[in-house]
């Protein structure tokens, strides 16, 4: 071990040999983290070889798709298989980039660490270089040199701080030609980009590009994103999502086990997960909310707002003659942009706001539609000020930050005003705002995320030294002991369509949303009429790293899987 | 055991083996929480005695608090101790109540599982009663008789679900009666009341009073608050403090690796905890954050809000100068209740909205001081709205609904826009609001809580067979392995001063405040420059129950008890 644990009151510095400088003070339970061992799939860990598939397509639009990676398309994907010979354990030095893209998520550190170990046990003599605050370190060729003990203070540690992440894309002619410096002057061999969808796409991009110039530089990706809206066949989840629901989960759990030891508060809680609502369907199958939104099925079934808070409204009232008058409710961050009539609001503001002045006297609203207008009117006036005010560089509203939860609070108790008159029994409500996002996204990661994330890596790296490029580094069977997971790696133009931007054909990985009839879902929709009115509160508690549930997996995976949960 | 576990689907459901119900559905965690053994006290294990110490005064106006209490006023407290005899293995059975009053804290089932177990230990043939929903349950004889099989599946679990809480006291002559009636017809030997200072309070004014009628129901107070500022010399620590600040330093630990990963957010954390700070103090000695506010300073400096933003604002640039644009502040809940001019401000806005009606234009603010005034309009709109609107049932302005953390956002912001001209460097503020509290009143108990707990309600078990009343229960020596803890009562009136209100005197325990010369703010001060500029951030990770730092107890009560951290 390259590194030595000191005390330091109450915490424990570890501190560099080298240096002999602290490099982080640490906690007990991150102390005892970094020596957690890893298993890794059995394939892995002995001689294999690497197999094709037959040729891919694309996920949409071949065509399109083919004629954007002309070197790349219809490349097949990767499996690992045990082989007899020891071809992987005797190959010479690599030099191999590392790059963190996009909002942090639980295991990327151990993501690294894989690739690292990988180049250490088979590929002696190797070089890793992280490249520092995202995509951006590639194009300015600003990195570090990640060593045994450099790595070592992150192993199974939360955060991105080992290299830093950042948002920057390599897009443009100009920033392609600074990547490509950068992989001649460092003579890279292999760069690993760890990304969500976006990110996955530019290091598809950049496969391309490279392979274009002929340079030697292979690019893999890596699934992460605490959304979970970046997977599909090959690639069951990405990594995050696991840690990042436990997290929320726990939480919830608790405001739950206070809703009903107090008895007269409703808790509305807004969950981050950008666009998909993965993250809220997951925190529900964990803990038995009384309503649950999912964006999705809001969509699907076109409902308005109106419709959403008749919804929480009626299950309040059924819930008051029961004689309840608290409950939980949760709320996926992206909710309202998937309600037909805001998406409809929010273009017609941007377009306002980017071309209009906002006049104090409310003149500018007259160029909103009739219903646009009928809908902004009906929002509390606090949330018409965060539409208005809260705008991204590009003018845009932030969908993000609007405070849907207490929108929904406010709306809420208008309606139950309104059902007061007259009603048999007494409603009382009073609503309690939480949003949980940013506690979810740095947390240490479960032992199934730090698990899955070291063999992504050590996976990233068996495909670099076999020479594939354009690949998503892919660890399957995950609802099986981790000795039986199996590792690959998919084509990455084969999880690709194209979206028309700007009158071009842009290349995407579709976000995967919730799928309506998936088993997830299908699982929550058999349930969610007695988490309403009964109350089958369910609290997962804090993640534990040695003991009871420990080694739990989520619900999604596994009922994606088709394992009983 | 008289519960079975029942596997059902993800989940175990806690089975009851009279009605064949499920009482409640648990998750894995929960269920492995169930069965903890929960070491007592040696002195408990064995024969003991209990052994009175000198008569008792008061914390203050003993000749005021002798005339509010002449039944109890003077008592002496009590200790256990060994005995050779087992005087305290055969006692007759007892009739006895519990209570749970206010606020949850993690650990009040294992009060009074406790309560059970001494009963069942001790007294064969007793009866414990339930009262549900606070004191009123008390007043209207509303309760359940508590069994081993009722009881068992809330051992070691979070909230006070078990028979709920509420706020009411019982404080008119009536109410009095009313209690009286109630110990009378359920024939009381005691009652144990689970409660902060002002329910602690209350308890010994139910002992007087029952005491003065000749009842013979005595009354043992337990401490209760996770705000932890309710405690004293012989009552180290209230319970729920150490779980509470746990779950609350798991999020800032995570917010605190986004912060430094990410390289672009201040994130400002607003705890809970009312008036004191101590949750925000043990939080700060528990992951060492940027700035960490401390009302008790604040108010002891005379600060204004202005000094407050100027302290905040010189981190935040100081930190730009070393390249640092991100951060993490914590600012307890009560602090602009410690601001003079701030609570001169709100005791003027309580008077004018009392009497006077607020015009669109703004004529009632003539009514207020040129100082409060100029504050008012120094304030951000958003919360110059929560101080005219968030009111409480008396008219009052709502302190704790104030989003203080979202003012000085604003505040520092505007204070920044003014220092940016002609400064020297860049200085990049993003502001990021969080409030952390429902989260943490209903976690499952830390280890410490629930050992704790169960020595509370076990040692208030003998005191009440022993014949006390007016006492609260009392376990000391806490840094010491359990075996070694002390047990025993103080008499709540040597807890007390007088307060004058409506022009007569009330009996108050104190609420504990920070200690500006107590031993954990003192380490703070000698470590909060260093945290300032250099991170020094300690993630301590998901409170853990079983292995590494699961029996790790807060700073706060070592440091107070002399202990080395």
């Amino acid at each position: 071990m390259a590194a030595a644990l000191v005390a330091n009151g109450g915490a424990t510095a570890v501190k560099s040999q080298n240096t002999g400088r602290y490099a982080a003070v640490y906690s007990e339970v991150q102390n005892s983290r970094l020596d957690h061992p890893l298993p890794l799939p059995s394939v892995l860990r002995n001689s294999f070889k690497v197999v094709d598939g037959p040729p891919s397509s694309a996920a949409g639009n071949p065509d399109e798709i083919a004629k954007l990676f002309p070197c790349l398309f219809g490349q097949p994907s990767a499996t690992l298989v045990p082989a007899n010979s020891s071809d992987n354990s005797s190959g010479q030095g690599l030099k191999i980039g590392v790059v963190l893209s996009g909002g942090q998520a639980p295991g990327g550190h151990n993501v690294i660490s894989g690739i690292y170990d990988y180049l250490q046990d088979h590929c002696k003599g190797s070089t890793l270089y992280g490249f520092k605050g995202g995509p951006a370190g590639i194009m300015k060729c600003k990195y570090v040199v990640l060593t045994s003990e450099y790595i070592y203070p992150y192993r199974n540690q939360g955060g991105f701080d080992m290299i830093c992440s950042g948002r920057d894309k390599i897009e443009t002619p100009d920033q392609f030609k600074q990547a490509q410096e950068t992989a001649v002057k460092l003579d890279l061999d292999g760069l690993v980009v760890i990304g969500g969808d976006d990110s996955n796409t530019n290091a598809c991009l950049l496969a391309e590009n490279f392979r274009s110039k002929n340079l030697k530089t292979r690019v893999i990706g890596c699934p992460k994103t605490i959304d979970g809206d970046l997977k599909c066949k090959e690639v069951p989840t990405s990594f995050g999502f696991d840690t990042a629901c436990k997290i929320y989960a726990e939480m919830i759990g608790n405001v739950m086990i206070d809703a009903r030891s107090t008895g007269k508060y409703y808790h509305f809680v807004r969950l981050m997960g950008r666009a998909a609502s993965h993250i809220t369907l997951e925190c529900a199958l964990q803990t038995h909310p009384n309503v649950t939104l999912i964006g999705e099925e809001v969509a699907a079934k076109k409902q308005t707002l109106k419709n959403v808070t008749d919804y929480i409204a009626d299950v309040i009232c059924k819930r008051a003659e029961l004689g309840f008058n608290y409950g939980v409710i949760l709320i996926p961050e992206g909710l309202i942009d998937f309600i037909p009539e805001v998406q409809q609001l929010i273009a017609e503001l941007n377009e306002i706001l980017a071309h209009d002045v906002v006049d104090e006297a409310g003149v500018w609203k007259k160029k909103l539609t009739p219903q646009s207008l009928q809908l902004f009117d009906f929002l509390p006036p606090a949330i018409q000020d965060q539409l208005m005010l809260e705008r991204d560089p590009h003018g845009n509203v932030q969908v993000a930050k609007i405070e849907t939860e207490k929108m929904l609070i406010q709306m809420v108790e208008t309606e139950l005003e309104v059902r007061k008159q007259g009603a048999a029994y007494k409603v009382q409500f009073k609503g309690q705002s939480h949003f949980f996002g940013y506690e979810g996204r740095c947390g240490l990661p479960s032992n199934f995320d730090a698990t899955y994330c070291y063999a992504l890596g050590y996976g990233a790296g068996a495909l670099l030294q076999s020479g594939k490029t354009g690949l998503i580094s892919s660890v399957g069977n995950l609802a099986a002991p981790v000795a039986e997971w199996t590792v690959g790696g998919t084509a990455l133009t084969s999880l690709m369509d194209v979206e028309r931007r700007h009158g071009k054909f842009k290349p995407v990985i579709k976000k995967a949303m919730v799928e309506l009839d998936g088993a997830p879902f299908k699982k929550f929709v058999s349930m969610r009429e007695e988490w309403a009115l009964k109350n089958r509160y369910l609290n997962p508690g804090p993640i534990q790293f040695v003991g009871p549930a420990s080694d739990k997996v989520n619900h999604t995976l596994l009922l994606e899987l088709g394992a009983q949960v």
